[in-house]
């Protein structure tokens, strides 16, 4: 060992103890007869002392070379600090160096290794190496493991068993697509890299395993957007023998189990709120349930007057920002302008003021008297002091700006803490969603999820109105699970595939062994997977998932880091019968 | 629920209880007038009990309908068995049913789920989910749960981290070919799939991650022999600040952990053997230990006299059998085929029995006398009753061929107990090892291992005799284990690389980044990483792996369940750039 106790060990109590250390500069000073250096590992930072009447003259000059992130052993004696410092967990005690080892020399970082650092992300991503001695990452790291350990521990003891399902497999259309590998040894064939490992937990269900889990990578070669990774990791699970009750209280315990041990917090029963009422009242499938400002929808209470906007549209919503009442004119207009931006994609808003004294002031009083606005403070639930805001449209459209709208006033009020937790079962999916590109109705869950008893007959008539046993696990206004119960019969999934678009042939290939299987004796089963990377960052209160992944790549699907893809050579190329075909 | 209690759990102390169970039905017998039928989940087998009598007619109709297989949930009251089975964990009791719904049918299976199955490889290969029914892999893929929860328990307590690395990596040469990945989003370019995680945990050394393990799968596009799997799981493990002699301890302590939990069995501090001195005594670097036969060189005691095929030979070996002296002629003819078989490859084999009177009678009495033999007997360690046996030529290929034939006799002589277990560690590896086809030295381990100190100058000189930091951990004759100390400065790493034939640019090309990484206070660092597929299998008392891997492949690469690899659309070969260029 190069070191008998860590940077992040040493305590009053360790006084007069000789220790060998290891670690890197943080950071020294050198007052010329004595020089101070911050060392620092992963547990922490103890400062070294050096000086001339107590330290050899050879060792103090090699003190004086040290530059930031060098690499040194010391040893020395644990001496009471003069000047102790309460921040510091080693703050009550420095070390009096006797001897100092270079071990490894050190560049000048193209960034500091501070929590806050000067370097912006594109040169940490390159670096990421650097990065991740800086304490917002490394920690983040230890978190992550600190979760996953709870997960499996959780799981195991509930008689979970985790099954590693293979990485080379076959296309599973879920919706994006799939990354492939050419085999060598199967000429033109491809593996494909999984998507989830769906058909292979439902595969363990078919094969009595009964209580599968499995933290593992999947991938999707998508369009990057922000925060979206090619490759990312799941907690995914399945049970047989259960209802959708079993499988909600099961997950329902290992999130309260995380919340508990990761975050100190104890969480009542989460509450559960069906697809349609969440789209409703939030216009959105997760809705983020920390604060209220729920939607009013105003039709009734605002067609019955010239204003042609409302009028013609065919959903008109308010909601009640509580306090908006002092917003000026000038921040209203900065919120108009905010809704018309493309991204949200209004054409305008509609406000009305509730004054203190039980009065309204709207930016449509010439349609709407005092007897009508207090109809849309009713319906919205504003209270005196509110700004009650009105979009209207199209019912999709105007549902999603006005999400967009809550989510933006409530960051802005400050509603969204990161500390306070707030679950949320989302259930009763459709089982089937149309496409607006192809106009087909496509799954919404994927092809293996089970519509609701007796149903199954709508499929023909009434398609979008089928419900499916489907779920979702939200928190704080983010999906991190979902899940549904499977479908587990051969009649039912290939009644499915075929409403999917799939021909018996396409069905046979895709799917047949997994409806063979379903002839053996499948058991009911169904099941859920979290997103573990956006399930840690929330957990640690954090709103991106960059820094909770050791190595993730930029939105063009790169490792800036070790610079990949790259191309590889023709005679590699060759050995997979393989030609590129690159249009100029 | 579908169920009160599982299969496996009922005793006599739940007699009179009312229960509910759901399972596979394992087999029934029909006396007309009652009608037995073992039900069978993943926990075990209850005995279920329909009689004229006590069961309405309906339901006893519907329990003579069971077939094999089928899925069922009965309802009904434990009661005491009349004839109990002392070797069913249930065996104190029976249910008697009251209702009973047939959850699914099932196909008559293509093997009996059992044990003993009629089933050959093949078959259950493609019903992979049907032989996961099976206790023996059942219980196989519970066993590798218990041994990966075992390890990361014990490695995080230990302060290890687990990190997950990308898989969507660059090429790194590890002596294998990658898999590689096209990547749509950057045109002609690949990404390549993990041989190891190797570069990524150093580059998290460099971090200041200090430990890390993560287990992981790994790819290698090799052609397959038996046992091996172009993807496959390593517990990967990386230090920083150690030595060789902490890396053997830690990870000693890993395994001794493991053996006492999962096999109960306390292990003596593991020895230790010179890589040089395996070659010598065992002919091979993962001598199995848990028996003798340990090589005796006998070139000074044969080459004295005329008998040319040992005055040719470079070296000549001769090993002690164990109460060999009572193998027939015939017996031993056999032996001499056996080692005459082009896999083992020898062109002959001497043979000299030790009799019980001291005398000794070899096939070459013609050349050696009983003074000469007794030399024999003396060098090779050889007991009254024992028989020598003795192969000579090139000294690499004379060690594999005695190796192998000493493996054959233990295996023939039961010495190879899966119940013992005789951990070894193999250290001091060359760093080099010379390649056949290509006449290069290439890297043993792979080339960020470390050159032992003051060895770097031998490797223009006596490049085969550069020793590395470098070990195996072996178990029973099997490689589990092995690892290194690194090279952690840019300018060793250059000039090992340059020994290997990386022109600079290549070198920069592909490990400019880890270099790069060196040049910012990279810690001294060292790791080892464990197979886990094979660790799995010997710590469960089994020599091949293929059991304790859920869906494995053929040995064309190929998962015949679902029948992958296969064949892509030309629309996904045009998104990805590529052309499919196969030779008629």
């Amino acid at each position: 060992m190069y070191r008998s106790h860590s940077c992040g060990e040493l305590r009053a109590s360790h006084i007069n103890t000789k220790v060998t250390l290891a670690g890197w500069v943080q950071k020294s000073r050198d007052k010329g007869f004595m020089v101070w250096v911050d060392l620092r590992d992963r547990y922490g930072i103890t400062q070294l002392i050096f000086d001339e009447e107590r330290t050899p003259k050879d060792i103090i000059d090699k003190a004086k070379s040290l530059g930031r992130e060098f690499v040194v052993q010391v040893k020395g004696t644990v001496i009471e600090r003069e000047s102790k410092n309460d921040k510091m967990a080693t703050g009550a005690v420095e070390v009096l160096v006797s001897d100092l080892q270079i071990l490894n020399e050190s560049k000048l970082p193209p960034f500091t290794i501070e929590d806050k650092t000067d370097g912006g992300e594109d040169i940490r991503m390159k670096y990421r190496y650097l990065d991740i001695r800086r304490n917002p990452v490394k920690d983040s790291l230890i978190f992550r493991h600190k979760v996953t350990m709870e997960v499996r521990k959780y799981l195991s003891e509930q008689e979970f068993i985790e099954v590693e399902t293979p990485y080379l497999i076959k296309s599973t259309p879920e919706g994006a697509r799939d990354f492939v590998v050419p085999s060598r040894m199967n000429e033109g064939q491809f593996y494909a890299l999984p998507q989830s490992p769906q058909t292979f937990k439902q595969l363990l269900m078919v094969g009595g395993m009964d209580k599968y889990f499995q933290i593992v990578k999947c991938f999707r070669d998508e369009d990057l957007r922000a925060d979206r990774q090619p490759e990312f990791t799941q907690i995914d699970c399945e049970m047989a023998f259960v209802t959708q009750e079993d499988i909600l209280n099961i997950f329902e315990g290992l999130t309260r189990h995380l919340l508990k041990e990761i975050d100190g917090v104890e969480v009542d029963k989460f509450p559960r709120m069906l697809f349609d009422d969440a789209m409703r009242l939030y216009g959105n499938d997760k809705p983020d349930i920390r604060f209220g400002m729920e939607f009013g929808e105003l039709n009734a209470v605002t067609q019955h007057k010239d204003f042609k906007v409302f009028n013609d549209a065919e959903l008109v919503i308010g909601i009640a920002v509580p306090g908006g009442n002092a917003y000026t004119r000038k921040e209203i207009d900065n919120i108009i302008t905010w809704v018309k931006r493309p991204q949200v994609g209004a054409l305008g808003m509609i406000y009305c003021r509730v004054n203190e004294d039980g009065s309204f002031k709207s930016s449509v009083d010439k349609f709407y008297d005092q007897e009508d606005l207090a109809k849309w403070v009713e319906v919205t639930g504003a209270k005196p002091g509110d700004l009650v805001c009105v979009l209207s449209g199209e019912t999709s459209k105007v549902r999603a700006q006005m999400s967009a709208l809550r989510m933006e006033l409530a960051e802005r009020l400050g509603l969204r803490d990161p500390k306070v937790f707030a679950p949320l079962w989302v259930i009763d999916f459709p089982l089937l969603e149309l496409d607006e590109e192809t106009g087909h109705y496509q799954a919404m869950h994927h092809p293996f999820t089970s519509p609701k008893p007796g149903q199954l007959e709508l499929l023909d008539s009434k398609p979008g109105e089928v419900k499916a046993n489907a779920y979702d696990l939200v928190l704080n206004g983010n999906e991190i699970g979902g899940g549904s119960i499977r479908i587990h019969d051969k009649e039912t999934q290939a009644t499915m595939l075929k409403h999917l678009g799939f021909s018996e042939e396409e069905a046979k290939a895709q799917f047949g062994f997994l409806m063979d299987a379903f002839e053996y004796g499948a058991p009911p089963h169904g099941g859920l997977a979290f997103g573990l990377d956006r399930l840690v960052a929330i957990l640690g209160g954090q709103e991106t998932i960059r820094d909770f992944i050791a190595f993730p790549k930029n939105n063009s699907g790169r490792d800036v880091m070790i610079d990949a893809p790259a191309f590889i050579d023709d005679e590699q190329l060759q050995e997979l019968s393989l030609k590129l075909d690159i249009q100029e």
